[in-house]
């Protein structure tokens, strides 16, 4: 679909038809083109826990205000950012090095930084939801593009959430997103804020 | 451009052509689209200010580490998230509420969780960080279906940026943009971790 249309055609869905599956095909297709989003670093601190059994869906539903959408889809994805992206930093060096994208020189100080990152529990978690967040808006932009709906929720009980599916404290729980195909056509679109509301020029109040 | 097109093809560039201008006509196209992602409670935080001044670009630059690009860019976007969004929960209620989306009761309740955003600071930078990068990720793929290169940055000094653009406190400085035309084709990709590294089924580790 051309990419404009992909923008213009996405919604928040919340009602979904059960019945039908999303593949393992259709997962792979999505998360290769989630990959390729950018991230502080190239660190790509994403990870996403992909969650299509029943059981497992009410789990989250229960973690998630109990609405409704999340037993209802397809699937609901639980988009995790690390917050000690320490881990990464070897392979990233050595992919740029080896590019020419990277001096040795460099490396040591790209280490340092890394490693700081994780030195301050605030700011890596904003420094991870920044860079995870981006790769959740190209994983509903994709999944529109293949014909599946979406929706994110920040709505959720995150401790819940980590409790009942191990995830350890490394991670931030960034987002939920529920991944399926809509039941029924979408009423009319929430209003937006417009270009002259949200774009300023040069300077803050100046349109 | 085919979707996927776009997200294959975009690039994190560095290297601008700073005789070329970015036009307020494909502003206006640019940030159409970026309106349109989604937001929690559909509050849509973002706000950007658009620095095309050379000198402004200038100042800009010494408070991102004195990045060449934001010189060199035809273009730099302050990307601003409010982190207190109850301003917006009057209008955006009201559209909901004649729209059918919303019935009066459950105003107040919405009221009260949008107020509640603002009143922890370290909640409410997530909350906004994680809203307005959505916003961002938009804007980066619409810019290179329209032709426009663009790089993100999250490392500046967001104090210095604040300072320099008389930006209140209110907002978080969540990223900066360089927004322009390639000089040069951009060399190899940096590598990404593969689905098998990002993608568990059901719980974390499981592939």
């Amino acid at each position: 679909m051309e990419f404009a249309e992909v923008v213009r055609r996405r919604r928040s869905v919340r009602s979904y038809d059960s019945s039908k599956e999303v593949s393992d095909e259709q997962l792979k297709e999505l998360f290769e083109l989630v990959k390729l989003s950018p991230s502080s670093y190239n660190l790509q601190p994403w990870e996403f826990v992909v969650v299509r059994d029943k059981k497992d869906r009410e789990r989250l539903k229960a973690c998630a205000h109990n609405q409704q959408h999340v037993g209802d889809a397809s699937a609901a994805v639980i988009a995790l950012g690390t917050k000690n992206p320490s881990g990464r930093a070897d392979a990233i060096a050595a992919d740029r090095i080896r590019k020419g994208l990277m001096s040795e020189e460099k490396k040591k100080k790209f280490e340092a930084r890394v490693k700081a990152i994780s030195e301050d529990e605030a700011k890596a978690r904003l420094w991870t939801v920044n860079s995870t967040s981006l790769a959740c808006m190209t994983l509903m932009l994709a999944a529109e593009d293949m014909g599946l709906a979406t929706c994110p929720m920040e709505g959720f009980d995150a401790e819940c959430v980590k409790k009942e599916f191990d995830i350890p404290k490394e991670y931030e729980v960034v987002m939920l997103i529920t991944l399926g195909y809509a039941k029924r056509e979408q009423p009319e679109r929430p209003m937006r804020y417009g270009f002259e509301d949200i774009v300023h020029f040069e300077k803050l109040g100046k349109k």
